[in-house]
C-alpha cells in the first residue's frame, strides 16, 4: 500500500499520477506512526512545489442536492479545461465510519471523469482527526496539480466550522423554503459563507427558489460589510444543478471573488491564518502523546480515572491533581 | 458577582437556592484563573453531596419547535412534582455568541416557574469549551437538588455528540416529512438516539406526522439491538408539543428506559465512561497551558508559526520540530 521511497513518491505526485496521489492520501490518514514519519517527510519535500488550487468549502443540509451539485459543477470547470479534486469532511464518521462520498456512485460521471480527483471522507473517531486528515488530503491534492479543490460536509456546526478553516472561500448550498427555514439558518453559518446558492431552481420549485434567493440576499445585507469582499459579497444565487442552470454564473462569482481577494493578498492572509491554526493544534495534539508516553504518569492517570469512574471524584479535580504531578516530575 | 467564601456557597446550592446556582455557574464559566481555582473547590466541595438528576439530552434541527416542546414538556414534568432545569449547548456560539436560549421569551411560561432553571448557552471560542462549562453546570444542577436537567442543542453534528456525552439518554426532535427526509438523517445520529419524537402531530400535519414515525419506527428496527435497552428501545413517538399530546406517554416512555438502565446499572456504567472521557479531556487541555507557560517554547512557538504562516513549513512538520526541541528542554 504504502511506498518505501518517499521522494519517488513526491515526484510522481507533482507529475500528476493519480495512484501516486491515492497512495499518499492514504499514508497520511493512516494511524501508524512509521506511516506518519513517511507522511510527514512526503509532505516536507512537497513544500518547494507552492502550487496553489482554489479551495472551495461548500456545506449544504442532507436533501439540499449537494451530490448533484457537484456532478454538474465539477463536469462544468472540467469542461472548461479545469483539473477538479472532491475531498469530503464527515461529521458523522466519528459513529457510522464514515458515509460521504462512501459511495462513488454518488458522483458517476465525475469519478468516471480522467480529469476528477474524488476521495471520501476518512473514517477517525474524532471529527478533529477527520478534519486534519482532510486538510492534508487537499495540500497533496494541490502538488499533485488540480487547480480546483473542493471540501464537501453536511449540516450546520463544527464541521462546517472546520471545512471553512480549510477553505479559501466557502459556498453554502440551501433548498428553496420559507420564512422560517431562513430564520432556522443560524447567524454563524451565514457569516462563514462567501456565496450562498438556492439549489432546485427548477420545475414547480423555482418560483420558490427565487423567492428564497431574494430573502437571503436581502439577509446578507444586514450582515456587516467584510473587509477582505468586494462590493456585493457575499451574494446569494438561484441555481438549478439538475439543469445545469446558473452553475457558470456562479463559477463566474466564485472566479471574482477569488480574484479579488488574491489581487489584494486576502488570500494569502487566510492561508496564513489558517497555517497558524494547524500548527497549533498539531502542537497541541503532540504534547498529548510525548506526555502520556511515562509509564509513572500513565500509572497516576490509570489510578485517578478509576476515581472518576468511581464518582469520587470530579473530572475536573482529578485533571489539576495529575497536571501537578507532571509538573513536578518534570522539575525534578 | 462571585462570592469569595465557597463552602457557603456549596451549601446555599446544596440547599436548592437558585440565586446561588446561578452564581455558580456563572463562576465556572468564568475563564479568570482565580474563579477556575474557587470553581473547582466549589465542585470538589459538591462531589459529596452525590444527588444525580436524570440528565435529558435533546437535540433537533432549526424549525422542529424545539422551544415549544421544552415548554410544554418541561412544565408538564413541573406539575408532576419535578424540578427541571434547562441547559443548552450552541455549536454556533463560537461565531455569534451564543444564540440558543439567549431569549428567555423563547420559553416565557416555563422561565417564569419557580420550579424550573432556564439557563443559556455559555459563550466561548470553540465548542470544546461551551460543551465543558455545560457539563459543569449540569452537575451543579443537579447539586441543587434538580430532577431533570434538560440539555437542548440544535442541528447535526458534533455538537450532538457532545451533549450526549453528558446525559443519561438523548432525544432526538424531528419534524413531519417525507422518506427523502428520513434518509437525509445521519445514521450516526440515529445511533445516538434513544426516544425519537416527531413533533407537529397537530392540524394538517397530523397524518405526515404519524406516517414519518411508522418510516422512522421502521428505520430504527434496522439498527443492530443494543445491550443497555430494554425490548422495543430505541422508540419513535408522534407527539404534538402545541397542543400537548403524548407528552406524557413520552414522559413514561424516558422513564421506562431510565428506570430499566438503572436497574442493570447501565446508567452507571455510561457515567463512569463518561467522566473518565471529561478527564482525559481536562488533561490534555492542562498539558498545553503548562508547556506554553515556558518563554523559550513560546518563542520557538512564535518563530515557528511565522515560517508556517509564510508556507515555509507545512504546519505538521513545524510541529513536530517544535515537540522535539521541548523534549529536548524536558531532559536536560
Amino acid at each position: 500500500m504504502v511506498e518505501s521511497c518517499d521522494s519517488d513518491l513526491a515526484q510522481r505526485i507533482a507529475s500528476g499520477d493519480r495512484r501516486a496521489l491515492a497512495q499518499a492520501i492514504t499514508l497520511v490518514e493512516s494511524s501508524r506512526s512509521d506511516h506518519r514519519a513517511t507522511a510527514l517527510s512526503l509532505l516536507e519535500q512537497l513544500t518547494s512545489v507552492r502550487r496553489e488550487a482554489l479551495r472551495i468549502g461548500l456545506s449544504g443540509a442532507p436533501g439540499v442536492g449537494k451530490s448533484t451539485f457537484i456532478e454538474a459543477f465539477g463536469s462544468m470547470l472540467i469542461e472548461a479545461g479545469l483539473r477538479v479534486a472532491v475531498l469530503a469532511v464527515d461529521p458523522s464518521s466519528s459513529r457510522s465510519g464514515g458515509s460521504i462520498l462512501g459511495d462513488k456512485t454518488r458522483m458517476e460521471q465525475l469519478s468516471r471523469n480522467p480529469n476528477a480527483f474524488i476521495r471520501p471522507s476518512p473514517s477517525q473517531t474524532r471529527l478533529g482527526g477527520v478534519a486534519r486528515r482532510t486538510h492534508e488530503a487537499a495540500v497533496l491534492c494541490e502538488a499533485a496539480g488540480f487547480d480546483a479543490v473542493l471540501i464537501e460536509t453536511v449540516g450546520v456546526g463544527q464541521s462546517e466550522t472546520l471545512v471553512a478553516e480549510m477553505s479559501d472561500l466557502f459556498v453554502l448550498l440551501i433548498a428553496p423554503g420559507g420564512g422560517d427555514e431562513l430564520q432556522g439558518i443560524k447567524r454563524g453559518i451565514m457569516e462563514i459563507a462567501d456565496i450562498i446558492l438556492v439549489n432546485k431552481a427548477d420545475g414547480n420549485l423555482k418560483s420558490a427558489a427565487v423567492r428564497t434567493c431574494a430573502d437571503y440576499a436581502q439577509a446578507l445585507r444586514l450582515l456587516r460589510p467584510r473587509q477582505q469582499d468586494p462590493e456585493g459579497f457575499p451574494k446569494a444565487m438561484a441555481v438549478s444543478a439538475l439543469n445545469e442552470e446558473g452553475l457558470k454564473e456562479a463559477w463566474s462569482e466564485i472566479s471574482a471573488l477569488d480574484g479579488w481577494r488574491r489581487r489584494y493578498g486576502f488570500r494569502h492572509r487566510r492561508r496564513a491564518d489558517q497555517a497558524r491554526k494547524w500548527f497549533e493544534n498539531e502542537i497541541h495534539r503532540g504534547l498529548v502523546e510525548q506526555v502520556t508516553a511515562d509509564r509513572t504518569v500513565r500509572n497516576s492517570m490509570a489510578e485517578l480515572g478509576a476515581l472518576v469512574a468511581e464518582g469520587k471524584l470530579f473530572p475536573a479535580n482529578a485533571a489539576a491533581k495529575l497536571l501537578r504531578q507532571i509538573s513536578a516530575r518534570l522539575a525534578q
